[in-house]
């Protein structure tokens, strides 16, 4: 007997069911539904296979819920007043709908929308692990000629990247110096230089990181000492890299206490931070030194359509080599297995297949 | 004997003296030499009495330093190619002189200039409290008619508040939530009326500050309770005046490590913070917080012209009652006893007059 | 026999009649039904009524159009998921519906909606002039306590107005010129001062128009010599009112060919003009000049949310003697009355009640 | 007998001179002595060879202008202040002098100084067309390793480049259409690709222009129909390129009346166009259409230091033939004859070696 539209749903921490539902239709005149074909894994799908959640919101056995938020797809059908996608094209899905009529939405700000709906929040917004997704069809970016569906995945990370970057609004002649060198520190690098950035420091603990770095984004890299402080490492990193009087710009992607504390010793005065990486909720702060030189300091929430824009320039301009991001593939049926896997740090970017996709072109395999 | 140019030197911690220098005299076309009526107490000067200096720069017995950095006074002389002054004009003076070559200086941030002689700045930078002050003739401010010299002390701490309002853009129809109701809080208050903040809600443990703020700039009031969290003050602030989602802005103006932190949870998403105020050099902070409401935290050092401009206006405006402000007037001789009397936490803006200067309309009086 | 919803219809230059509809209902859970109370009458309603339409766009006996697109009114039901708004909540109405979800639109200019349905607009979209009018609940904005349902009708010439001003980001301490004191023309200086403009000056060429700008917006006026050169008559505006180099910023409201070009010669290198008055399509336009200063010319197309914001503001605080535009009120039968008045250049904002609407506060009559 | 300081003196349309001067030496710590060596041509020296001015600034027999302000050289001799540079040090020079003291010069704009000296603007300041000239080192940039001192002269069209795609915030994955395809218009095109301009439309009348265009930005190109109206030859631009609803930005290189109109159809709503092209004074301009879409139309004078940061960058990435701009070499004492080869419109960029210059590596000669 065949399933409608077999999901892969998380009870509770350690627990996932594959479960079918009912096959979604068109309903308003601007959805899509998209066939998934490759499904991405993130840092914080670990954290829910975990914990069961975030945040004081938990998914449980009467409330499971859909996993999945990084996703590219084809289209399977539109409603009456879609007229950029048709049936059979490839694309990349942003996954959170705004409400569209908030100050912030009205804005611009979308992303800080109060009331955004994001695919596989706990406790309930359903994710993209699912053979059929349906979505406003302005969420789906068609992918560019010669990117691959695998390749669409990236748009959300790159998405992310984008945001950080356009926060600080990294122009040509720049540097910048990137905190951790996983998949959302090397696909900054990758927007960055997309933005002109000159010189691109690429900081990690992990030579393995910093050599793929090196060669991912042109990067010169800095491993810090774990035994020197916050302002040594700052030090020896603008020297090693002679950056005068400190970085233009920081994107810190690891959200480690003493790489905060470093991005604020590695700027210049009027130099800009932004936070894109998640760690403790508090961390001691070098202040003083933010207001002496007169930083700026950024949070980066998400992302908007202009990112998403942005991801697609990146994937369609193809100056990086982005597939060499891409490490293990597992079946639907193996979807905890694709998080047990990302859980133990092995691979760069790890995806699952849309429920029954056969790809032509086979990839690597755990 | 009359003596040419009588300064008060500080020496080390507690120690300060009257001695005589030689009379400066224009040498430059730009030069202006400024008869200093009155000299403004802050915070710096009272940490360097106490201190002998900041920072690993400190005065000693061989290289004492010329005290003050808020000041007015009337124009002796200028050189020949100055045209917006001539002598017997009342003006503010901005105490810092940038390099005006480097790269900050030309993009117009020359408050971040790394070259920059500001006045009174240990170890060697000769201040204001003195006979004559030799200063470029742009860096003079022309005081409005009817601004008095004393009013005009305080372009500078209004300078200190307009590059902070500047800083996070405050616009019609915002929330402004101000920490600390001290004179910089205060004087933040009075430009952020101008910038159009709808609503000014100060923040401070003493009642007494709380109510000059009240009145001074038509504000709000909140009381932190010293026992709670920094977010159930926030939550509290929040309910009590009607904020929603948060307030759009915020000025921190104490550096006070609780501040910091209920100013990042009093906060809406995408809003704003301006750190200008000092305190601990390393202070607990919530930085997940300010990621996941993409906040932004901005340092605030020092000021420009533009910032001098619209303290020139507020004293102009006169919408606020700036003299209010105004405490206890020491003659020249007593500057230490207004450096006690401030340190003692006496009075708002306590000033020094200028050597020898009898000012027509007395003021209130130690 | 008591009307469903009667409704003034243009059939066609000089023709107008009123006809009955269906009542509109609460369809969607974020539908508003507003009781329309006042219909302001502008320039475009005055365009329509000589000339049936216009840029190609003309209603017929066929089709023809609802007119009017500055309301007013009272909330008579809203959807359930509405809940800033109860019914009895009187409100001003924002006429344009974006389409929410194109770029644009996802950006925060959803003024440049290519999909904007705009109330009243020729050839099928149905204005305001109804008894009653359905729009999506966050197209309205509650009055403040103490503001009219008259008063209310200017939240549209104000959002204008705030368009304007915010595009050329006036800032406490600048000079603004403001060419033309019509309705547009006196609620940009009302915004102006709002964002802190220092000097207003006022142009026009009836010396009525001047003196009341004069005591509306407390602007110093000036009376171009229509004999005079647009550089003539710039290096007199700025020489009366010791404009230096120039303005720092200029609001066209007058569209007239002459004034553009003053407008041009009237700003200081590095100034702003934003061009809201609408004339002739070409002009004759001094392009080295904006060249050679540096100019920055911005047009401006109607308006969104962050405008009805600041208007509400300015209606809110009450600075400003917004009942003194309101000129001449007409019943809903009497409309065609209203625009011939308007026509006549008769009144500054003449006004149309809604249908069987009977006021209060009777204001001035024809 | 040698010569001091030879240098090339306009006494009038058609009417030059190579006179001696004395050598200028180092006067301020923060001088700089360029010994000069290559110089390029450019529109403004071929209209003060035909007119003897501009502007009513005019050379004379009593008061002849040494020529000349695209240069590059080697540093003779720098003063006790300076780090950055050393004798033999190559470099290219910012031809203005701005006062660092004017409200424009502090806030960053130092391009719209009311008292910029430029180099061999008439009537009376000297220009680069001489031995050794003399200049604040702040305003010699080092040429980059690899860099070649003809190159160095193409900093200065580079830096209006860089003004004028700066003034419009190009960003990644916008379009770009650029009118004019001469020198200005062929770096703009540099610069927008650093930007990360996504599509470049270069437009021009000369086939061979668009030829040489199309390679050296990667561009698509467009030649106008002379006899059609700028809205159809905006509209096939559009079409030809599928542009959808118009561009995203536009320099205008040109200052033809016919481009600047068919610029303003160009744009998509909400675009922006910089007019880096000089013309006629006056200009048909459709007005009404910049109001209707919400265009930004900005001037572009001159630079600043940003500016010429840009242009180093560019010089140093490399990835655009800039040697395939430089045309012809004349020797210093052929000052005359590389005007009028300008003048007759042959080559791209024509220069003039140094007083006595041997070129090592030998370019083409005329």
């Amino acid at each position: 007997m065949s399933l409608s539209n077999p999901s892969v749903f998380l009870y509770g921490p350690g627990s996932a069911k594959i479960e079918d539902r009912p096959e979604p239709k068109v309903t308003d005149p601007t959805d899509a539904i998209v066939r998934i074909k490759f499904v991405g894994v993130c840092g914080s799908d670990v954290h829910f296979w975990n914990h069961g959640g975030v945040n004081g919101n938990f998914v449980s056995e009467s409330q499971p819920l859909v996993m999945g938020h990084e996703a590219s797809g084809t289209i399977h059908a539109v409603g009456s007043a879609v007229s950029h996608l048709k049936p059979g094209d490839n694309v990349a899905i942003e996954p959170g709908q705004p409400c569209r009529s908030c100050t912030r939405c009205k804005e611009g700000l979308y992303n800080l929308c109060p009331d955004m709906r994001f695919a596989a929040c706990p406790p309930d917004t359903p994710g993209c692990l699912t053979k059929y997704f349906k979505i406003p069809a302005d969420f789906c970016y068609k992918l560019p000629p010669g990117v691959s569906l695998q390749e669409g995945v990236l748009a959300e990370p790159l998405a992310v990247a984008a945001h950080a970057v356009r926060m600080i609004g990294v122009q040509p002649g720049q540097s910048v110096v990137i905190f951790g060198s996983g998949t959302i520190g090397l696909v900054c690098g990758a927007v960055a230089r997309m933005f002109g950035a000159k010189k691109i420091v690429a900081v990690d603990l992990l030579d393995r990181k910093l050599e793929f770095a090196r060669s991912f984004n042109q990067a010169s890299t800095f491993k810090p000492d774990s035994n020197a402080a916050p302002e040594e490492n700052a030090a020896r990193l603008i020297h090693e890299n002679g950056l005068g009087l400190g970085a233009d710009a920081v994107i810190e992607a690891t959200g480690a206490e003493s790489s905060i504390a470093t991005a604020i010793y590695v700027l210049r005065p009027g130099g800009s931070c932004v936070q894109t990486g998640l760690g403790k909720p508090v961390v001691n702060f070098p202040i003083l030194t933010m207001s002496e030189k007169e930083l700026h300091m950024h949070g980066a929430f998400r992302y908007n359509s202009a990112d998403f824009k942005v991801a697609m320039d990146v994937l369609e301009a193809g100056t990086v080599p982005l597939k060499s991001l891409i490490s293990n593939i597992f079946n639907f049926e193996q979807a905890t297995d694709a998080w047990e896997t990302t859980k133990q740090g092995r691979g760069i970017k790890n995806m699952i297949r849309g429920y029954g996709y056969k790809d032509p072109a086979r990839m690597v395999h755990l």
